[in-house]
């Protein structure tokens, strides 16, 4: 049974193709500039090579057109009728307070609508792909996989703000996180990696990309996360300012005569690393940066890392301590020197990390604490799509 | 020797008259509704009894000439004549980054200035009360004891936050935290108390009131505190949001169209304990409330106490661990409900509560953890005014 996922930004839809029977990936690839002038489509061949072409692509419509026209293509495709797709499931950003994966229906369209504003830019998006995908298979069963669901577990203590109840009750103003697929993902898979039972165990998951966000998981369920109403509070990111006196924004305002929709853009696109440091937003640049002595860039790597280290001692405090920390996404996974400033100092919570394997473990699968460590410290790669293709091909 | 100790606030002044031999209070009191209708002016009688008389206050001025008349009130005053007292010590709320309290010349408001806006309500109050005691008084030596001193010693990656660095160049913009006087005063007395080297401790001091910070000291310095550029930071207060996803606030400008003093009033005074659960800013009558099954209530001392929770383990984690944990102010005083709250689940950092004890202590000094207990657990009442008192002695 082939299931196809589908993950539609704001200018750009990416996918890939499953057979479910062995969770082998036949086809992948993805659109960027929708709607923009540049617009291509670049996919991965069997032979594992990257192919792009350019094309016209003024909407997510002929966006996902495009993509299954790659997908039928004699030359490059994987499959001969869009028939062998049993199903399509769908990423959704914010999806308010649903606690699981949905078949999208009418009721269901109408029920998330109210959500929508909470991501301004893709939820439009997730919409369009949607019907695109209804205009080409009317029949198709489509699902939405929400990155927040598994983050409603939490409780009211750590999702309301201590705002007017008002703007929750008006504006749904509350914590819901973020990442909740990769969160929820790597739960399950350091279960079986580790060989133990979640249900039983304290994690913290620290999901630390571009975007970044850690999450505390209690016996297999999330008990809280530091993104909040959006994606931009917790931990400092890329470009993300994460968490900061609101003032702080007020105060900017005031003195640089911002609208709400410019600050908003400098809190999100002009912060975090390479706001701070002026050098990237990506931490091989800033590791470079540092060999150069650049001091700023040392500093905003320490800021970095001394924030992930604070939210695990926040998090073991909420849950009563920690059994499990593990990291994951691109720096999560390939950044040994992030993992360690991270961890520097917790041994008096039961870290005793291996320093060496550490520095060796790039992208794999791997404990890297002592095998005497009471806290077991691990790296494992996340994997969003497979779990969007599993509770897709679970509701069929 | 007799020393002077003001605290101006927009609409307040308050004061303490040492004699600082036996660090006696000779007289106290307060005028409030400066510069409005209905102000007076409260003072304790030497039997300990409160006196509030009527006044026209209309300025700090009036204010500071209403306060020394009282002091020398033949029917309730304390001293004969104003060259008894030899100094006055001012609390000064957003010090900028002074590490120390200071004599006041004209280098020093020159330097300070550009830190006033920190504070704006606070720091032309602070301003009028000096120039108004330096009109009557043009030889009394006078010092400013800054808020924000005792958190001068956090390292960049503490104060910094994750925005474009000429916010900082430009407008200062960085955490300066607040309640240093009471950090500091609580570090120093704890250590006597359990007569311990607080050079060789690593502290959690909780200073929980109207207002609440936390602050990180490692070996007597402090590393890390939870307010920031301004009060409004971290823990969740009276009527104070603490931390918060920015966004938050830029959507409720965006759907109700605040402006950024609007929004301002919004996150310092209509927000917190108040505003969420609308009953009260006093955790008396939250807890009132709760007793009769208000729901929302019983979320918001929830809220209130697992952020304390969060921040303690967050600050253990910054320190590699924690000897003391303290409690002061108000709250931390007085509420043992908000103390044992907040410390539940920490048996693994090292947290024993006596709990009998705990329920005891109501105000006093005492040691609420048990005998064995591997972390101590205090609670310290807090005394910022002799603080102030001493400081301003050691610069005389």
């Amino acid at each position: 049974m082939k299931i196809l996922v589908i993950n539609c930004g704001s200018s750009s839809i990416k996918y890939k193709l499953y057979e479910m029977k062995n969770e082998e990936v036949l086809a992948q690839g993805g659109i960027e500039k929708v709607g923009m002038d540049g617009a291509f489509i670049k996919f991965k061949l069997p032979n594992g090579e990257t192919k792009k072409v350019d094309a016209k692509v003024p909407s997510h419509t002929e966006g996902i057109k495009l993509m299954f026209d790659t997908l039928l293509s004699p030359e490059y495709g994987a499959i001969k009728s869009l028939d062998e797709i049993s199903a399509a499931g769908h990423r959704i950003v914010a999806g308010g307070t649903y606690t699981e994966s949905q078949i999208v229906d009418d009721a269901l369209l109408e029920g998330w609508k109210p959500y929508m504003g909470l991501a301004p830019l893709h939820s439009p998006a997730h919409l369009k792909g949607y019907e695109a995908v209804k205009a080409q298979l009317p029949n198709l069963k489509q699902v939405f996989v929400f990155d927040t669901a598994f983050h409603q577990t939490m409780p009211p203590k750590a999702y309301f703000y201590a705002l007017p109840y008002k703007y929750y009750k008006d504006y749904h103003i509350r914590r819901y996180g973020a990442h909740g697929t990769s969160h929820r993902y790597v739960t399950q898979r350091v279960g079986e990696m580790l060989g133990v039972d979640v249900t039983k165990k304290k994690i913290i998951t620290c999901h630390i990309g571009n975007g970044a966000s850690i999450s505390a998981v209690m016996n297999g369920k999330c008990v809280d996360t530091s993104m909040g109403l959006t994606p931009l509070e917790g931990l400092m990111m890329g470009t993300r300012t994460g968490d900061i006196d609101s003032s702080a924004i007020l105060t900017i305002m005031e003195k640089e005569g911002l609208n709400t929709h410019e600050a908003n853009d400098l809190l999100n696109k002009k912060s975090g690393m390479k706001g701070f440091t002026g050098v990237s937003s990506d931490m091989r640049e800033i590791a470079e940066a540092i060999a150069d002595g650049n001091e700023r860039a040392k500093i905003g790597l320490e800021m970095y890392c001394y924030r992930i280290k604070k939210y695990i001692g926040s998090y073991a405090a909420a849950m009563g301590g920690v059994d499990i920390i593990l990291f994951t996404a691109g720096v999560g996974e390939h950044q040994w020197d992030v993992r360690e400033m991270s961890l520097e100092g917790l041994e008096f919570l039961g870290v005793k990390l291996d320093h060496e394997k550490n520095r060796e473990i790039n992208g794999d699968e791997a404990v890297i604490s002592t095998p005497d460590s009471p806290v077991t410290v691990c790296v494992v790669p996340t994997d969003e799509e497979v779990l969007i293709a599993r509770d897709t091909l679970a509701l069929l």
